[in-house]
């Protein structure tokens, strides 16, 4: 894409969907590190990602998590997004935090426990209905421990049976959003544990199962992008969460680890026409700030989603299909590094300016005061978190 | 299964099918070190072959890799298998030796290059014809080694127009399996890296395509016998090419590395039915002997797979069972390691002596002069190896 | 070992310590979940390690954590523990509970941390005094989550100054036990990440500092019994935090995901003197029982360690060194399956009849009605857990 | 560095050691891919070399190994060298590829085994002697496939033994740099796995023994530049053998799997005095060019070094220390990452254009007609690769 208005149309376009949760305090097994104003309720959550948004220009969705954003009335939560430019995104389901769950949730041995679970996932698409959410988003912490602990395709029949309910519930325009995870919770057995079987699930299910893929959740050496590309060809991407990783699932910033990995997915993203807003392809943060401060951390990692975006559209399309026809493996790399070595950030500069906004979000948002407020003002109660 | 008539009738009629290339000489891209006696050509190994079968009563069945194993007449190999005790197994495409694969072979960007290895699978076909062959496995090197090198998608278009041109020539009770790797010898990406993507392609050709699961072709921390199970749920389990790795595929002897692991598989595997004949699931070694004596190797081998689906069938099912569905975590793996920790070594040596063969395979091979003999006589000509 | 009661003997010789804290509540970071008759302080931790003595006769040492174990008279806790057949063992540190550590305790960058840090290991040696324990185990969470975050080499500067520092308050008979992990709370860099990085500091410092090998603290690929022999050949070998893992740092019961690697661990442990008292290897659990019963999964785990022992004492050295010496590959390797195939089980019913107790550990401690007392007893207060 | 001068001269003053077996044909065991012009001997590849020099006026340093490289007169393949801008570097030695080394060379079980590998090391001093070269370089394939196979302290004896005898032919201003490697070829265990045996060994040999870093001989998940800076505190940093890899020991060009990874690298060497020549840091390059044209991936891969190494050079050191002692998690990455971020392809050309040299050397090289010349003029006799 050399023509450089159509570079900036595309990154105007580019919505990055932040995650309550993201802005809750958040740890390791080890340790929960506090931080001073954090937010106490899904509306602080909301105040906070409108900061996002008005620094980047580029965060308008923020996606709730059930039960820790349960609130008596969604519509209203709707409309105090709404107020702030906000919209409220993919709502996440939480069946792995009840002592119900320990050994599963629609996967369990105990049909009692499943029909809970169930129950929670269809509760989650009737506050869709308030919300007005496009996606459900499904993660199963479902697996086992131990070789032998339960039978693995009996567990495959009872999330069959489960994703067929909870799919059949879903209302025109709405989308059932099926992650995967290699293990973390479960040791073993992971019920969803890589693309293959969610994508077989979503297949069996019908045009709104779509994959999700947590750039955390791959097995060392796995190449993510070419499962993009795979799913973006077979129509089943429906988003991402975005994270980044040096061993296991670590939820630090995107791009933080590695960025030339992120600007490799986001090159078949929009090669293969996931940049689209018909492709449906939701650019969702799944992240943890464990030691770092959160609004700046979540700013930061739309930012550098932009700057591996603006890489990626940067690419000499021609050039490369030029060099790969040719069988020139240096030349068709070459282009692609080009694409990569280029320091997009004056780029982004100019977006921002032309949206009217500070070409510096991290400096815009440090001198807003906004944090200095917020730690004199959410004084009392009790911070959000994982368990809040 | 706690009948033992039943478990000694499942063992006898368990049948592992050795590979043509293992009694020949392999190495790493470091060294090949040869070694005598080694087999000049396909009779020879067919020679070979038929002592592992007459040492272990369990290996009747021999897979040929074509060109290593191009001779004028199949019919004719097939009679001299036959009048051995053996018949001729799956055929083994070869598509990565050849400098025109150097990009690539069915999905190199190079229209004739592509066609030429399409023609080769063809030509494997035509052999299944004459030797009377089930399956043939399609194992592609295709990939790239550096990012931006090729073409992801249009990759996989073409890989998809091959496979189902080849899956049309296929004849009544033909099958074609398709083998997934992760690395290697690609680098960047491979184009069949995963069971998903073997399976999606297996999915949309039909019912004679079923995926083959080599166990050194994952990534590091893959559950393996997850995927065993959730392919025999799906039916598409065509077989397995048996090894064992510490790191990468290493192509160890199987259960070399992890018996428990391998126990594991055959677990999954008997418990889904896949022991039954009609389920078709072929149990193939895939192996390389790069430093140890090759007979032995794969006559301990065999056993190796032999002693793994023992104690898989000495698994108190009803036990497991009630355990799990109780929830029960460590009474159900308590089960199952009850069946790993029996030593069925003598198990097996009353089933070889009911099928009239001495128990101690490996002694009886030893004592045989079967190596002395093939060492004096096999001198002159060019071992067999990769490369022939 | 061929001297059956040489093997024996050895068995009865080998003393198990339990972890306090593998008998209270743990989790992941998604989840902890309860479990009835949990301990509330250091005195009920003590019972239900009495209980695994009891029914093991392997287990009579029980390794403590600060603050989780913090009481007012530690030589009173030492005597309540001898009142039960136990002693006290290696004492833990903690520095990554406390707020001041978020990033780090002794390689933190601000010295009033560090200091704090070492004070906190300074009053472990007191307890020690206190207790009579013969082991400072030290772990550090210490590292960086991004890269840039700190100076990696300044890090080890300060590791290297708070490490002097305790070391030289070590007494007569005290050691330090160093012990390395990969990641994990720390994700970009850890500054103990591994075995070399502990050789080197315990090197320095002298005879008194040894390393622990924790089995699930290494990269996937990782041969850690290689770690192990070269440390016995060092005489840096300390001890073993054993547990198990597929994936990452799991803390399954030892021998669950891998019971070959055990044994192959044992191996080198028993050819290169480790069994040997006077040798000093501690042989620790270190396990997190998140889902399965405790007591009996800890019952297990001595028996599991105890399994991998006797297998490894049951190899037949002289025909090991003998095909080793003559370059027999698949002899050498035969000699030592064959031990791993035994199924030791018998032998260890035996070794504890002769010991004086049920042959049957799990059914005995399952016969004795101790859960159900517990579960009865041990209503209200606070389970103790990683936090407590 | 701030100062952009000083950043030049850093950059002029780097020079980049390219391996004279990279000129030659690769590939893995499945096939290696032949190329038209591949040089037949040693001094075709130091005529290929110098071209590389002439392009990027960073590489006049060319290591030779042995056997692969044998020539009559050492002295006069220097002087060849000499008379090209070039001069000879490391001295590599190879046992691994005799028969005779099946089951190693220094640590073999065999006494007359490990004479004849020693002797081919102390040669490789002779030919040091003969050359000039500093460097010798040690890798050993040393190891083990399967559990059993050999006494692992055994041959640890043995290689400390080894290494004595050739430390002790170490001449004045002469050095033994040691090589560690996770695996491959030996699959079970290595000799020299990781950097902590390899860091052992050169303690107790003294301070002409060095560690030498291969980027692609590490698990996954590993921190490179962890051990870098750790060895670099030490004084036990020899050098770098610079390649990049996706999954195992891949041998792509450096920078192109992970090139923020190869920043960090070169940011702990920049940072701890690495780059200073009195450090006696080698940059040797250690790929293989299987699939791409080789003169040009060489080019590419020089460059990739200077562009890391610069970009290492721009990191504000003031900022980042000041973040980094404040606790500024954010503000300290971000300091790196603006660096990281920075385009310094205009700085480099400034550098060549100051060097007198094309500004675009992949370019220049393509212009000069080197590449037709040879495959030209390269026509009949047996093409160099690892066999040759």
């Amino acid at each position: 894409m050399s023509d450089l208005s159509a570079v900036k149309a595309a990154l105007k376009s580019q919505q990055i969907e932040t995650p309550s949760w993201a802005y809750g305090n958040s740890g390791t097994r080890f340790k929960v590190f506090t931080q001073a104003g954090v937010p106490r309720d899904p509306y602080e959550k909301l105040d906070d990602a409108a900061r996002v948004h008005a620094a980047t220009g580029a965060a308008p969705v923020v996606a709730l998590h059930i039960p820790w954003d349960r609130v008596d009335d969604y519509a209203a939560l709707a409309r105090y997004a709404e107020e702030r430019g906000l919209r409220l995104g993919a709502i996440n389901s939480n069946v792995f935090q009840d002592d119900d769950y320990k050994l599963g949730s629609v996967t369990n041995p105990d049909p009692r426990v499943r029909r809970k679970a169930v129950a929670h996932l269809l509760e989650c698409v009737d506050i869709m209905d308030a919300t007005g959410s496009r996606d459900l988003k499904l993660w199963f912490s479902d697996g086992t421990n131990y070789p032998g602990q339960d039978d693995v395709v009996a567990r495959q029949d009872r999330l069959a049976e489960a994703l067929a309910e909870v799919y059949g519930r879903l209302g025109e325009g709405q989308r059932m959003l099926l992650e995967y995870k290699l293990f973390e919770p479960a040791f073993y057995t992971t019920d969803v544990p890589d693309w293959g079987t969610a994508y077989a699930h979503c297949l069996r299910l019908g045009d709104k199962a779509q994959v999700v893929v947590d750039t955390g959740h791959h097995a060392p050496g796995t190449n993510i992008e070419f499962i993009v590309a795979f799913l973006l060809r077979e129509q089943k991407l429906g988003g991402f969460d975005f994270n980044s990783r040096f061993y296991a699932d670590d939820d630090l910033m995107v791009g933080a680890a590695d960025p030339f990995q992120l600007f490799r997915i986001m090159h078949e993203v929009a090669k293969n026409g996931g940049l689209a807003p018909e492709a449906g392809v939701a650019f969702m943060l799944d992240q943890c700030h464990n030691i770092e401060a959160k609004i700046p951390a979540i700013i930061r990692s739309v930012m550098n989603v932009q700057e591996a975006t603006a890489k990626a559209l940067l690419i000499d399309a021609q050039a490369l299909a030029s060099a790969q026809r040719s069988g020139d493996v240096l030349e068709a790399n070459a282009v692609l590094m080009d694409a990569f070595n280029t320091d997009v950030r004056p780029l982004l500069r100019e977006v921002r300016e032309e949206l009217g906004i500070d070409p510096d979000p991290v400096a815009a948002h440090r001198a807003s005061g906004w944090q200095e407020r917020i730690a004199a003002e959410r004084v009392g109660g009790t911070q959000a978190g994982w368990g809040a």
